[in-house]
């Protein structure tokens, strides 16, 4: 099959061996996979990860031995794959597994490819009302999610979300639903149009977000979602003492942290990664949440090397690759 | 009248001026202050402070002019003096104010001289069965309480605090009144010894510590409380997938730290600083903390800076100063 190959560098491969679904698991053929930040990272030689990259997908289920029913339906699929037997899955934590794979991020082959593997457990039907193009968002609409899941967000909190990315926006878009009071913080006045359109209230850096820092002593809540080291510092000035900050980013990078302020101003840090895809689904299908002002571009699959190039220029959106052309 | 003086170095001056208590502040007359490792990081830089160290004392109500009622009586005192007026102290969290002066840490003369003054709204009545010697731990003690204040600690958690210093040690006895399965770790067998006594299980750094990682995944809550930048290691590796780390310890220096490690395991981290005073003097009332164990040594006050040398020898307990001589 056609696929993707990062092995030290980028390279499209007409024949990567089609995988061949181990027991439990189905073989999925790709309709359209969209490229994250991590995957980007990952260039970078983030986990060292060589093989198939690629965890945002919407595709069909071609064969399912053991699961039949599942053969022809449209689905998303959870992206870590556990072993179920160690301590941490039998406490109910199986995203945290240390014997995980997780798809096209470590130890198992991802979506831009024709085809992926999945074990069944972790596929989720898309609604017929749901696009492929809005399904793609399922996944970082639930790491989106997890922020909610992890940290209780008042409807009277003060909240702040550092970064106008596509997992920005997406968390914007999830935190505004709780009635909460939210401003979102960004570089890119067009970026931030997207969920300004619908509401929500946003400060460009470094000119308006200053004067953040003067509101009501802080804000209750920070969601730093920059995907930058530097992004950090941002949201530690912005939380009130006693106040969160969720991290969402990930990067290939170690950082200087004053630990003793986080201590003597009493700063809870919560770090946040994958999330619910059942409530993301939800989201999507009664369109609470948008994402089609997120999609930057969309390639054929032929063009994915290009993709991700126009992926890795600064500010670009959700970049969308395409199979059948 | 006598006072210990930090002005770049520690010196001891016998004609410092007596404070005189501003309005709705009281004059106490120090009976016995403890030396606390913040006092070793201020004497280091921490703070840039200059003036009289100490905040952890015991003493007795000279003057109290419009609360005479107090005067007399003996008293603990919380340190942290707030504006009352800002948002921060509005929004009912006085010890953060961004205008608080802190008792022989910041703007303000502290214990290790003859007197101090404080607000009367700081200060808390000793009850008779509580010595000097066991209620000069207060401040202390609260810090530990301050924990189970921020964190919810259930009786089947797995926690495991790493440090068997002054702090690590009042922290553990805390903790182990949840009925958790509870583990110190630290360097010093004969300080481990102290907790082990009550029924506390301690494990020796590195050796048995080694294996504490393999237990069940990682605890559910760890406790840095060495007071140095290299705790924080020890605990992150300790502490299980979506668990909690909270941060005890103060000091001088940044720290390198992979917050991408953080969010990917999805730690929380939670800074915790100064306690509550009443929930402190309960448990000192009732005998459940065990306080004695942990003096080192005691000094006249005319000997004070030999008492702050003893107290920077490593592994150095709790020292004591005592007025009067």
């Amino acid at each position: 099959m056609r696929a993707l190959l990062l092995d030290g560098k980028l390279k499209l491969v007409e024949d990567y061996p089609t995988p061949e679904p181990p027991p439990s698991e189905a073989l999925i053929r790709v309709n359209v996979a969209g490229v994250c930040s991590t995957d980007l990272e990952l260039v970078k030689g983030y986990h060292q990860f060589r093989g198939v990259p690629g965890h945002e997908f919407v595709g069909v289920v071609e064969r399912a031995p053991g699961a039949e029913a599942w053969e022809g339906r449209r689905v998303v699929g959870e992206i870590n794959v556990a072993c179920g037997d160690c301590p941490t899955c039998r406490a109910n934590c199986p995203t945290h597994c240390p014997n995980r794979t997780t798809l096209g991020i470590n130890g198992r082959d991802g979506a831009f490819a024709e085809y992926l593997t999945l074990p069944v457990a972790n596929l989720h039907p898309v609604p017929d009302a749901v696009s492929d193009e809005v399904a793609v968002f399922t996944e970082p609409l639930a790491a989106a999610c997890e922020i909610v899941q992890q940290v209780h967000v008042r409807p009277t909190d003060r909240v702040i979300v550092v970064g106008d990315g596509k997992l920005g926006l997406l968390c914007a878009q999830v935190l505004a639903l709780t009635g909460c009071h939210l401003t979102v913080v960004g570089h890119h006045r067009e970026k931030l149009e997207i969920v300004a359109r619908q509401g929500i209230a946003t400060a460009l850096d470094d000119a308006d977000a200053a004067s953040l820092t003067d509101v009501e002593g802080g804000a209750d809540i920070v969601v730093e979602a920059t995907g930058h080291p530097r992004g950090y510092a941002a949201a530690r000035r912005l939380v009130r003492p006693r106040g969160t900050v969720v991290l969402k980013s990930t990067y290939h990078a170690s950082l200087e942290v004053n630990l003793t302020e986080v201590v003597v101003d009493e700063i809870t840090l919560v770090g946040s990664r994958c999330g619910p895809f059942a409530p993301a689904l939800r989201l999507l299908e009664r369109g609470l949440v948008e994402v089609a002002p997120l999609i930057q571009a969309r390639y054929p699959f032929s063009t994915v090397l290009t993709a991700f190039e126009q992926a890795a220029q600064p500010g670009a959106l959700k970049v969308l690759v395409t199979q059948g052309a």
